[in-house]
C-alpha cells in the first residue's frame, strides 16, 4: 500500500534484533523513536515479540516505554503492563502525564488496579486515583490536572521565570490566571507575553471571556467546543469554577477520532471497544448479543411471510423478488440513517431544522423509490417474460418501503437522541426490521390483493 | 436534547430582529459572536432569514461575515455569497486566510469562480489562485502560505521584534528557520523563545529534526503526522524542501472529522458531499447510482432463488427462512467491514498482521455461525412444529454464510486498498451481495438435495 513507510524499516530491524538477540542495539534502535513510531511498532508486532521489545526498552528508559503505552491506546497498553507488578506499575505510571496514567491504570485487571492505586502518591493537584474518580468520557477524566496558573498580580517577568521552573507541564500555549482562592479569571498567550514590557500585571493583558469546561461535561461536548473555537488548550473548572485541570488538543484529537469509530460502529452494531487486534473471544463475546437481536427480528420478518405462504405456494416466483423489496428500502434507510447520524454528531442537525429534514428525506426516499421501482418493474417483466402486473406490484411495494425507509431514518434516531440515547445505537436494527416487515408486507400484501392478475402472467 | 444551549438565545433573537426589522440591533448583536457560533446560527436559520442576517452582516462587518462562512464549510458559504458580485466576493476574500478563500471560491459557480481569481491581486508568497492549483486533499491545498520564518542568524531580540510585526499571521506557536535560499531548517518554539537569552541566534536553539509535510502529502497522512506527534502545526515544503506554508492543528481537526464521515458515509452508500442540509435534488442525484447498483445485485441475488422455485413450490416455508439466513450473513459480514475499515483508517490493520486479523474474524465469525445457528435452528422447529431437519438446515446454511461474510469482510478492503481504492467504498456492497448469494445458495442448495426429509416434517 502507497510508498514504504518510515516505520517499515525499523519493524523490520526490531524483528532482525530480537531473532539474534541483540539487545544492546535493540535498545540503542528503539531508544531513538518518537513515541508514536514506538507505539506503531509495538502494535504491528506478533504478540510474543512486542512482549519481548517492550520488556527490554522499559528496563533501560521506562519513561519512553510508558510514553509509547500511551499512544498505544489504554486497552493494548495495560495488556502489556499485566505482567508487571503493582510496584513496578505504579512506579512507571509517574513518569507519565496523569491523564494518560489513569486510563491505563483503569484497563489493568481488578486486583492489580487495586494493588496499584493503594501505591502511587498522592502528587500535587490531583493525581491519577483523583481523576478515575470523574465519571468516564467527561472533561475531568479526561483532564491533565497539571495546569500552568498565576495569580494576576504576577509580573509578566515573573511569569517567564514561573515558565521556567514549569519545564515538566506538558504543552503549555496559554497561561492560566487565577484569584487567590484559585478560582479562573483570565487567560493570556505565551505570544502576548512576548510583545508586552516585563513589568507589565498579567491582569493588565489578560483575557477575562476565557472559554472553558466544567469537569462533568461530556468529552465529545469539550472536543466540539475546542475543534469550534479553535482553541489549544482548554481550561477545565469545578461548580465553583475553580481550575481544576487543563484539556489539550491532541487529546481533543483522540475524542474525536474515538467518537468517529463509535459512529461507524453503532451504525454496524459493533462495540467501541472492538478491533482488528482484539483477542477473538471477546470480539465474539462483544458482537454475539448484536446479533442474536437481530435474529429475533429477522424471525418477526419471516413470521411475516408466514402469512402469506398461501400466495407464495401459488405464485413461487414471489419468493424470488421478495428480498430485493426488503432489501432496497433497508439499502436507502441506511443512507438517510447515516447522514441524519452524522448530522447529529456533527451539531448540522437540531431540532430546529429537523422538519426541513424530514421533508427532505422522504422528497429523496420517494423519488428513488420511484426510478428503482420503475428499473425493478422493467427488470421483473423482462425476467418473467412479460408479467407486467408483478412489475407494477414491485414498483409499488418499493415506494412503500423506500418511504418507510425515510421516516424511520431520520425519526428514530432523532427519538433516540430526545431520550438521550445514542441515534447511532441501535438504529440500523430498528431501520432494517421495519424495511424487512414492511417490504413484505407491501409486496406480498399487493400479491395477494391482486392475485388473479398475476396468475395471467 | 440536553441542556439549553448559549446559542439557542442568540438564534431566537436573532429571529425576532429579523422579523421586526431592528437592523441596528441585529448588527450588534451578530457582531457579538464569535465567528464559529455565528456560523452555527446561520445553519440553522431557515434558508430566506440565513441570506437576510448574512447580508445584513456582510454589509457592516465583513471580516467577520468572512470568517463565519469559513468555519461554515465552503459549499454553505459559497452558497451565501453566490448573490454578491465578483469584484465584493474578491474584496472580501482578501479578510481571510488564503486557505479558506479559496476553499469557498473553488465551490462558487464556474463563471463566478472565474472572475473572481481574474480579479484576486496576488499575495506576497502565495495567495488563493497559488493554492487552487495544488490537488485537492493535498497538503498544499490545506495550508496557510503566510507562514512566519526567519533565517538562522537572527537573535532572540530580533525574533520577536519579528513576531511583534506579523500580527496577522493566524495562531503563531513555533518560529519556522530557513536558509538563505529559503530551505527548511529548524524549528523553535515560543516557550523557548522566553527561557533564553534576547541574544541567542535562533541557530543555538532551534531543533532541526523538524516534522514537515510536501505539498502532495495526502491530507489524512498530514493528519495521521500530526496527531501522532502530538503538533500544533506543520510545516510544508515542496519539492527543494522549501518552506511553503503551514498546516495548524484546527485544520487537521477538520480532516479529521470529514475522513470519519466518509467512513460513515461510504459503509452506508452516501456521497461524502452529501449532508442533512443538501437540497433534495442533489441528494437524489447523488445516492441513486448505488441503490442502483444494489438493485442489480439484489437481481442477482433473486436469480439464486429463482433456480430453486421447484424446492420452494414443495416447501413453501423455505421462503420464510430464506431471508433470514441472507440477513444474518450481512449482518455479521457488516460488523467485520466495519473493524476492517476502521482498523485501516487508524493505521492499526497492516499487511504485518492482515492474517492474524483474518484468522481472527474467521474464528469470530464461525463462532457466531455456530451460536446463531443453533438458536436459529430450535426456533425453526418450534415455529414448524418440530421439523428439525429445517432447523440442522438453517444452521449449516448460517454457518456457511457467517464464515463467506468474514473472509470477504476482511479480503474485500484490503484487496480494495492493494489497488489504492478507497476500502470503505463499495466493500458494503459486495459483501451484502455475496451473504445474499450465499445465503439463499446453502439454504436452498440444502433444503433441495436434503427436500425429502423436510416434506416428513
Amino acid at each position: 500500500m502507497s510508498a514504504p513507510r518510515r516505520i517499515d524499516v525499523s519493524l523490520e530491524s526490531v524483528r532482525r534484533l530480537l531473532r539474534v538477540g541483540a539487545t544492546p542495539n535493540l535498545i540503542n534502535l528503539l531508544q531513538k523513536q518518537h513515541p508514536a513510531d514506538l507505539a506503531q511498532i509495538f502494535a504491528e508486532l506478533p504478540e510474543k515479540e512486542r512482549h519481548a521489545a517492550f520488556n527490554t526498552l522499559v528496563e533501560r528508559n521506562g519513561r519512553l516505554a510508558m510514553e509509547a503505552l500511551s499512544e498505544l491506546g489504554p486497552e493494548q497498553g495495560a495488556e502489556l503492563l499485566s505482567q508487571r507488578s503493582a510496584e513496578e506499575i505504579a512506579r512507571l505510571s509517574q513518569d507519565i502525564a496523569s491523564d494518560d496514567a489513569a486510563a491505563l491504570i483503569e484497563e489493568l485487571s481488578d486486583d492489580l488496579r487495586i494493588a496499584v492505586l493503594d501505591l502511587i502518591h498522592p502528587r500535587p493537584g490531583g493525581g491519577v486515583s483523583e481523576l478515575l474518580e470523574y465519571d468516564e468520557r467527561t472533561a475531568g477524566r479526561l483532564m491533565n490536572p497539571h495546569v500552568f496558573a498565576l495569580p494576576e498580580d504576577v509580573t509578566v517577568a515573573e511569569a517567564i521565570v514561573g515558565l521556567q521552573n514549569a519545564r515538566d507541564v506538558e504543552m503549555v500555549f496559554y497561561l492560566y490566571v487565577v484569584d487567590e482562592r484559585r478560582h479562573l479569571v483570565g487567560v493570556v498567550s505565551l505570544r502576548r507575553l512576548l510583545l508586552v514590557s516585563p513589568d507589565t500585571p498579567l491582569k493588565r493583558i489578560m483575557t477575562t471571556d476565557v472559554y472553558s469546561a466544567r469537569v462533568d461535561l461530556d468529552q465529545e461536548e469539550v472536543a466540539r467546543q475546542v475543534a469550534s473555537y479553535n482553541l489549544l488548550a482548554i481550561p477545565v473548572v469545578d461548580a465553583e469554577n475553580k481550575l481544576v485541570g487543563v484539556i489539550t488538543v491532541d487529546d481533543v484529537i483522540d475524542v474525536i477520532k474515538d467518537e468517529a469509530t463509535e459512529d461507524v460502529y453503532r451504525l454496524a452494531g459493533v462495540s467501541v471497544d472492538d478491533g482488528v487486534l482484539t483477542p477473538p473471544a471477546d470480539s465474539l463475546r462483544r458482537r454475539l448479543p448484536w446479533l442474536m437481536l437481530n435474529l429475533v427480528t429477522a424471525f418477526a420478518a419471516a413470521s411475516v411471510v408466514g402469512l402469506f405462504t398461501d400466495t407464495i405456494e401459488q405464485i413461487v416466483i414471489l419468493a424470488a423478488f421478495m428480498p430485493v423489496v426488503a432489501g432496497m428500502g433497508g439499502n436507502a434507510g441506511t443512507q438517510t440513517l447515516a447522514v441524519v447520524v452524522r448530522g447529529i454528531a456533527l451539531g448540522e442537525l437540531t431540532w430546529g431544522n429537523a422538519r426541513q429534514a424530514l421533508v427532505k428525506e422522504v422528497l429523496v426516499g420517494v423519488g428513488n423509490g420511484l426510478a428503482l421501482g420503475l428499473v425493478g418493474a422493467i427488470g421483473a417483466w423482462l425476467v418473467t417474460w412479460g408479467n407486467w402486473p408483478l412489475g407494477f406490484i414491485l414498483m409499488a411495494a418499493m415506494i412503500t418501503n423506500t418511504f418507510v425507509a425515510a421516516v424511520a431514518g431520520t425519526l428514530i434516531p432523532l427519538g433516540l437522541r430526545a431520550i438521550k440515547v445514542d441515534p447511532a445505537l441501535a438504529s440500523s436494527v430498528f431501520i432494517t426490521t421495519l424495511t424487512d416487515l414492511f417490504g413484505f408486507l407491501s409486496f406480498l400484501g399487493l400479491a395477494t390483493i391482486f392475485r388473479r392478475y398475476l396468475e395471467l402472467g
